[in-house]
C-alpha cells in the first residue's frame, strides 16, 4: 500500500496505535491541535508542530519571504490559541535551498519576528540546514501556556451544542485559487492566504468562557475539521450551509464565475480562525460579548447531534458536500 | 551574500540578533543544546529540535528505515542528555516522498518506537505531509525534564577544568566514509553511524554531579564543538591530540589507508557521546565512579585555558587541525 493510499490520517492512526502502549498519565498527545504537558498544579503547557513544504504548502513565486515567515508562525500559534492557551515561545527549523539568498532569509526572519513581536513570543531555538537541492522546508514548534480549567479540547463537544465560527470563511482558499490560476489577486484578499491573522486573543478569551465546550482552529476547512470534533467527542453534527459566513467579495466572484461558494467557505481551508461548540443557552450572551470585544463576529453554523454529519440548506433539505482535502 | 557564504552559524547569529530585544527573564534560548523553560520552582523542561534531510544528513541506500527512525530520535535526546536532563516526550514531523511505501514507514516508526520504548519517551504529536517530489525531511522536537540544580550549560566551563569525553570517537565518521565510498562496512561499525546510542543515562548521571561544569553532546566533532563551549564560557582550550580515545579498528583502518586518525576522532562528528569540563581536583573520583557505572570510560583530552584554542601532540608541540564542518 502506498502512502497516497494510506493517507495522512491513516499514517497518524498507525503511529498512534504503535505508541498507545505507553502513554503517560500526566500528558495528552496525538489527536488534538496541541499536546498537553503539566507545568504546575494549575497551569499546563500546550505544544504543537507544523511542517511547511515548498510546492506543497506554498509556492515561492506567490508568497514573499516576509509573508512566509509570518505564516510559518501563524499556523502554529493558531493551534495554540485553539486550545484556549496563550503563545509562550517558539522554535524554528528550516532546510534552505542553496539558491535562496541572504535577502530572502532576512525577509523571512523579519516576517517571523514581526508576528512574534506582536504577541510577545520569544524564539528559543531551532535548526538550520541546507535542503540539498530539495524543496525549502520549514518546521515550527510552538508552545503555549494555559490554566488547566481553560483548556478546550476537540473531545469536549456535547449533544445540543451550537457549532460556531469566529470569522468569514473562504477568502484564503479563494486567494489561493486566483494565485494558482495566475490571476490578479488584490493585496487584501491575498493577505487572507499569505499573511493570516490567527485568532490569538480570541482563543485566549474563549478559553476562559465556561460556555465554550470544544474548540479547534480551522485549517482544513470546516467540512473536514468538524469530523475531528465529532470523532473525538463521539457525536454528530448538522451544518446549515446557508449560514456559513463569507465576504461579499467571495459571493460576487463565485457568482460571476459560476463557482460554488461552499467549495471555499466550507471546504476551502487555511482560514485559521476558530471552530467551537457552545452550550445553547449561553450562546447569545457569549456572542454579544465576543462581538463587542473583537472586530469579527461569532456565527452559529449548526449544532452537535447524536451521530452522523449532515448538511442542510435554508429549506432544511440535506445537500451533498465534499469533505476537506488530504495531503497525500 | 549567499547562504553558503553566510554559513549555518552566521544565519543563527542573525536570528539571535533579531530576537535579542525581547528575551524572557524566565527562559533561556538559542545557543545551547536545548532551550530551558520553567516547570516549577525546582524543575525545568529543556527543549531541542533537529531536522534531518535526505541527501544531506542521510542517504536512503545507506540506512534502513528502522535505523533512520532510531537515529532521528537519538540525535535529539542526545541534546536533552547533554543538559543533564531526562527525556520526557517527543514530537515527530516528516515530509515523505510519494515513492516511500508503507513498509518503509512501518520500519521507520518501529525504529523510532524502539528507542522511545527503551527510555520510556511517549510520542505526543507531530505532522505528516508529502515532500512534493523533494527530499524526505524529518524534524523531531524532544523535551526533557531536569532539576534546576542539575542543568549543565555550554557556558559553565571554568579555567583549569579538565576537558573530557565519554566514549571512543571517530567510528561514526569512519563508517560514513566507508559507506559513501561504496565500501564494505561491518554491521557493528555501521551501527555507530546509523544507529547511535546517545548517552542518556550518562548525561542524567553527570547532570547530578557537581564536579561537572559545562557539558554538550558531540555532534559536529570535538574540534568544532569545543569552540561553542569556549565562546559561551569566554575561555580557551588546549586539546592533547595524542590522547583522543579511539577504537583499535579506527587506528588499523587509518594506518592501512594512510588516513589521519584525527580527521575522524577529532573532526569527524556524529559521535553523540558527551563532551564535558570537570573541576580538576574532582576528575579522578568522577572518572572512577563513571567507569564503574557505565560500559564506556571518561577520558581526559585537555584543559580549559584563559583564551585561544590550541592542539598539542604527545611532545607538547602545537599541531594544526581543521575545525568541524559546516552545513552550507
Amino acid at each position: 500500500m502506498s502512502i497516497k493510499k494510506l493517507g495522512e490520517f491513516g499514517l497518524i492512526e498507525e503511529i498512534k496505535k504503535r505508541f498507545s502502549t505507553f502513554n503517560s498519565d500526566t500528558t495528552q498527545g496525538i489527536g488534538d491541535d496541541c499536546a498537553i504537558i503539566p507545568k504546575n498544579d494549575e497551569i499546563s503547557y500546550v505544544i504543537t508542530t507544523d511542517m511547511l513544504v515548498e510546492g506543497k504548502h506554498f509556492i515561492l513565486d506567490n508568497i514573499s519571504s516576509f509573508e512566509l515567515g509570518h505564516k510559518s508562525l501563524a499556523v502554529n500559534i493558531s493551534d495554540v490559541a485553539s486550545m484556549g492557551a496563550t503563545p509562550y515561545c517558539s522554535f524554528l527549523s528550516f532546510a534552505l535551498s542553496n539558491e535562496v539568498d541572504e535577502q530572502w532569509c532576512r525577509g523571512f526572519i523579519d516576517g517571523y519576528y514581526s508576528l512574534s513581536h506582536q504577541y510577545n513570543i520569544p524564539l528559543l531555538g531551532g535548526d538550520t540546514t541546507s535542503a540539498n537541492d530539495g524543496a525549502l522546508t520549514i518546521s515550527v514548534t510552538a508552545i503555549g501556556e494555559v490554566k488547566n480549567s481553560n483548556i478546550k479540547l476537540r473531545s469536549m463537544a456535547k449533544v445540543g451544542d451550537i457549532i460556531a465560527v469566529t470569522s468569514n470563511l473562504g477568502d484564503s482558499a479563494l486567494a489561493l485559487k486566483l494565485m494558482l490560476g495566475g490571476e490578479e489577486c488584490p493585496d487584501d484578499l491575498r493577505n487572507f492566504h499569505n499573511k493570516p491573522n490567527p485568532h490569538i486573543k480570541q482563543g485566549e478569551w474563549l478559553g476562559a468562557q465556561s460556555a465554550v465546550n470544544a474548540m479547534m482552529d480551522i485549517s482544513d476547512g470546516v467540512a473536514s475539521d468538524i469530523t475531528h470534533i465529532c470523532k473525538l467527542s463521539e457525536c454528530g453534527a448538522k451544518i446549515n450551509t446557508s449560514v456559513i459566513p463569507h465576504s461579499e467579495r467571495l459571493k460576487e466572484i463565485c457568482e460571476n464565475r459560476q463557482l460554488n461558494i461552499l467549495d471555499f467557505s466550507l471546504a476551502g481551508g487555511e482560514d485559521y480562525s476558530l471552530l467551537l461548540t457552545v452550550s445553547p443557552s449561553k450562546f447569545e450572551g457569549l456572542k454579544q460579548e465576543f462581538d463587542n470585544l473583537f472586530k469579527e463576529n461569532i456565527t452559529a453554523i449548526g449544532e452537535i447531534t447524536e451521530s452522523g454529519i449532515s448538511y442542510i440548506n435554508s429549506s432544511g433539505k440535506v445537500v451533498e458536500q465534499k469533505l476537506g482535502f488530504r495531503h497525500f
